[in-house]
């Protein structure tokens, strides 16, 4: 992922080891959103191939995940602290702060696929279902990946198709589960293993919803604009703006 | 909620209107926080009587609960640049500008459960489950409870508390949720209404773990400590340390 972008090098810092240490938090939280992505994509493919053990290394691998967010936040108070920064590089870093918890929700919803990766692997027979969660596991797999990307290059554009693949991903995710109910109604001894599917379709779609938190966050360093809670109109036409 | 503390007033700070700036952020996330509580009980309370008029009034407040979420937000970044706070002070701007994603998470669950409440009141006959729902949902409902009288008197020894219950309420409802599978597979015309039901525990076991966040921040804030990802006795003996 490149790391240089505009934004710093426009930019002109009082020190040269300020713009250092965005630089480098900046970094760490690409490192971890890597391994978050990585996380994603182990996780389902442990549940589709029914294998455990990938599974299992995706459990004892949340603990790295949780360390980055540590590591990561307690270097964005020392920041604050030391550097007292103001205007973008601050929307930075307090930025920064809060998206590492969607990093570390979303490898916390990787973790639980992984769980029932194991228990559904034990069981044999894959469920009904795995047609839904492959094709919203690569949508959302693929929002995670435009949002680490938005990030980087600070691209509010690219942030907003991702905030619009959320509502396909939301509408995706419905219809999946209409699907998943009917399956239960006319096969009951399947209940509980189709639940298991449902919990699936349901981390998969927090990892959607957490995926546009970023992208939401990239708008707000870029543009200096809380898009939360907005109407798609109201964000595509902040981003247009000035 | 007591607002006066001991931190504030021992603390000599360079500005008088700096300490008034920290008094009235935790003010405002004070107000919110009752606002959440407020949403959690009436959504529960619509959901139990079948009233759909409690539950559309809670859908409609979470508007509310965003607004103060985007406030609080900007104000925690404007002191931080306005004031460049330190240590401890720092420690609750940041921990706040954290926690008010808490609280609006809350809320959102809350809004969920109101949602569930109109589906399930058009249908009449309340399905089962409702005996778990309601011994849950008062569970969870003190724990944000005392979340918030927690962060007013910045007691870490009741955050510690709280975060054992979390224990509780996670094996309640697990509980639960193997009672719900086998009232499906009794009844399987019943297993969207299960469903449903379902979705609420779960919405309530996410506020537990809401509730469990809001109290590690407080730990954070006042020991200085993350006690995120730590065990129990980890953290028990953080805070009884210093």
């Amino acid at each position: 992922m490149d790391l240089k972008n505009e934004d710093f090098t426009q930019h002109k810092h009082i020190s040269q080891q300020f713009n250092t240490e965005l630089l480098e938090l900046k970094n760490h939280f690409l490192v971890m959103g890597g391994l978050v992505e990585q996380q994603v994509s182990d996780a389902v493919r442990a549940l589709m191939n029914g294998d455990s053990g990938v599974a299992e290394e995706v459990r004892l691998r949340d603990r790295e995940v949780d360390k980055l967010e540590m590591t990561i936040d307690e270097e964005c108070v020392q920041v604050i602290a030391r550097r007292q920064p103001a205007a973008r590089d601050l929307r930075l870093v307090v930025s920064v702060a809060k998206m590492v918890n969607d990093l570390e929700r979303i490898g916390d919803e990787a973790k639980k696929i992984a769980k029932i990766a194991i228990n559904l692997a034990e069981e044999g027979q894959p469920p009904r279902g795995y047609v839904e969660v492959r094709h919203i596991a690569n949508h959302v797999a693929q929002m995670v990946h435009q949002a680490l990307n938005c990030f980087a290059r600070l691209d509010a554009e690219m942030a907003v198709e991702i905030m619009r693949e959320d509502y396909s991903v939301d509408s995706e995710y419905k219809s999946a589960m209409r699907s998943l109910v009917t399956f239960m109604m006319e096969d009951p001894r399947s209940i509980s293993r189709i639940l298991s599917v449902m919990w699936v379709l349901r981390a998969l779609e927090r990892i959607g919803d957490h995926a546009r938190n970023l992208a939401e966050h990239v708008i707000y360093m870029v543009k200096g604009k809380d898009v939360r809670h907005t109407p798609m109109e109201k964000v595509e036409a902040t981003v247009a703006g000035d």
